[in-house]
């Protein structure tokens, strides 16, 4: 019922996507962070700073959902980017902040939001099931506030339907799933679609 | 003199090049089907949905030349742009289905073809010996209809001689040959080269 | 207190940190050289010539803050720009000299100075807390002779602050850190930075 | 004195640098080809369409200076354009001929010559040692007969000095050097090379 894992099975879950997006040049020089459910209370978390491509158990912590440690290490401030997410989700089971050159390029350029239409591989994402419609992804401002941009966040996760993530300008991408595999696929999703936009913009017109 | 492999060794086969396939990028997040004929009346494919870096032979299921399923698995709605080649071309031993980037950006721009010409690389091809051809490839406008999009394959098909793949707009390429190496060995041409084709398009003239 | 290493752990930390970045493209065809310092008197530094992705500890060589051998091997023509920084800098613990292509490209296109600003990831660099900052890195003009470069190197060092790093037009990047990590984390920002800043000149504006 | 090796290590080399030139994209669907000398009448050669990727010694074939088979395989057809390099440098020890998506794209793109300035780089080619020179890489118009190419070559080679390698257009590098090791830095730096002029190319002036 919930998505949750132990918390030796989500640490170690982190762990995986860590080296396998870090490997990807997607959480370079210790940035982002990556999150996953224990309980209806409760989530594992990435300790701030720590090189994402190197994660041990030792480097993951536990954080309430209102991002109080649960742990003696220090979260990142990020963590209530994070915590949010699962409140208002309470299907959610994990969330993945990374860092792609594409994805702060394309936060640059694209305005208040990065709209996607005529991809086969929207169909990635749990619930769409035809290249035929328009995912508009969000990009919010960058804000080292966390506080005032979680609120904004906050009132765009009121609209209905959301895309499974959304883009900080000059920053990166946060996206999630019901599960680390749903995220994970989303991660990998969001991170084709950006390579292709970006690929047709350099491109001129034929 | 059949092309086909026994169970066991067909899906190995796709397990493999599925690994190295995702490895490349060219089957990101679960999209793709990958198939290989067992003999003249089935063939071995991926279940839908599954990740194609991580293939097992529990992935793989046999289905007949029509699309039906012989294992008690769900075949991927597009198993039918593969029966249809396996039985236009009595030969024919592999198909691969792929999502690179390349590939969904070229079909967006080309329109209804890619002429590919003046480059080495086309000797690859099963039956071409020099440069100095030009090879049209098709693009198909995507459709969420396989019944639909199968007939606009099918008359292309019966025109003579047709390169050993084509493109579906925003969506990835059909590559096929006689055993899975000519298919990969094709797939890997034809990634080549729209690779050069982009390249070429994004650099202004001289 | 002192940032340095025995000799064994500072070469076996050259010998890792050459392997990583002759993976990623940053040290090809023998360029480059890594340094790390072992005392307030004497650094280890990679001897001129080798393949960077294949280093030994035999590689590795001895010498002195004034860039005089303290092992038998030839020292590469460039430990000046090295030995110059551990002069300067008492806290620093090692320097990386690169030459990836998007840096010798880079270099080659911004004129005297490559500004970075508005990128969470400037974060990454020591001392840094906000995107809301410009980093000015200086690209200086390409020099065989090491004493001429390396004057230029050291009016730049008296202003305050610099960033842990320069450029050389067509030649490569010069990063540091008080320790090989910390160096490493700089590098790989910078890295991902310039990637980001030629993914942003590829593209017209909107 | 001799440049050459034995047989069995010829091989070996020859077995390595393929895995490596294939895993960076060098070599991609069975092209190119890879020579190395075993003494003043012989060398050992790629048997013709082999995966590059794959080798083992018994994809490598022995054939004396005029092409001429010493083992029962068949040699490429481009076994001529390696012979007449062994034949006109007697200190050679290697040709390296691959087919890049860069190499093949700037040999289409830049009309008689690439001209190489400006890069700290160029110093990776053996006997250069500023970055102040300008190299000139001519680039042949592709041709499937053999003579007739090989013929423009020798003019070519005629000229002193010659760089350490040539482009044939839309086809790809032919690159050597004293040794494997040589021959291997050589590739390397005209590969990176060529990727800073794509990259300069691919920015519009600032």
């Amino acid at each position: 019922m919930s998505p949750g894992l132990p918390f030796p099975q989500a640490a170690a879950a982190l762990v995986e996507i860590g080296r396998e997006a870090y490997g990807r040049g997607w959480l370079p020089a210790t940035s982002g962070n990556l999150s996953c459910r224990i309980d209806a209370d409760s989530l594992a978390i990435t300790v701030s700073g720590r090189h994402k491509g190197q994660l041990s158990v030792a480097d993951i912590m536990r954080v309430d959902l209102e991002g109080r440690a649960l742990d003696p290490q220090r979260p990142s401030a990020e963590t209530l980017l994070h915590t949010q997410l699962y409140r208002h989700f309470p299907e959610l089971g994990a969330v993945l902040h990374t860092h792609s050159v594409n994805a702060t390029v394309l936060s640059r350029m694209v305005g208040e939001a990065l709209p996607l239409h005529d991809l086969e591989l929207l169909k990635a994402f749990q619930g769409i099931d035809t290249h035929e419609i328009e995912l508009l992804l969000p990009v919010f401002a960058n804000d080292q506030d966390m506080v005032r941009l979680a609120a904004r966040v906050a009132r765009w996760l009121d609209t209905d339907p959301v895309p499974p993530g959304y883009l900080i300008a000059g920053h990166g991408l946060y996206s999630w799933g019901n599960s680390v595999e749903n995220a994970a696929r989303h991660l990998e999703a969001f991170e084709f679609l950006f390579e292709c936009e970006l690929a047709m913009k350099r491109v001129s017109a034929p």
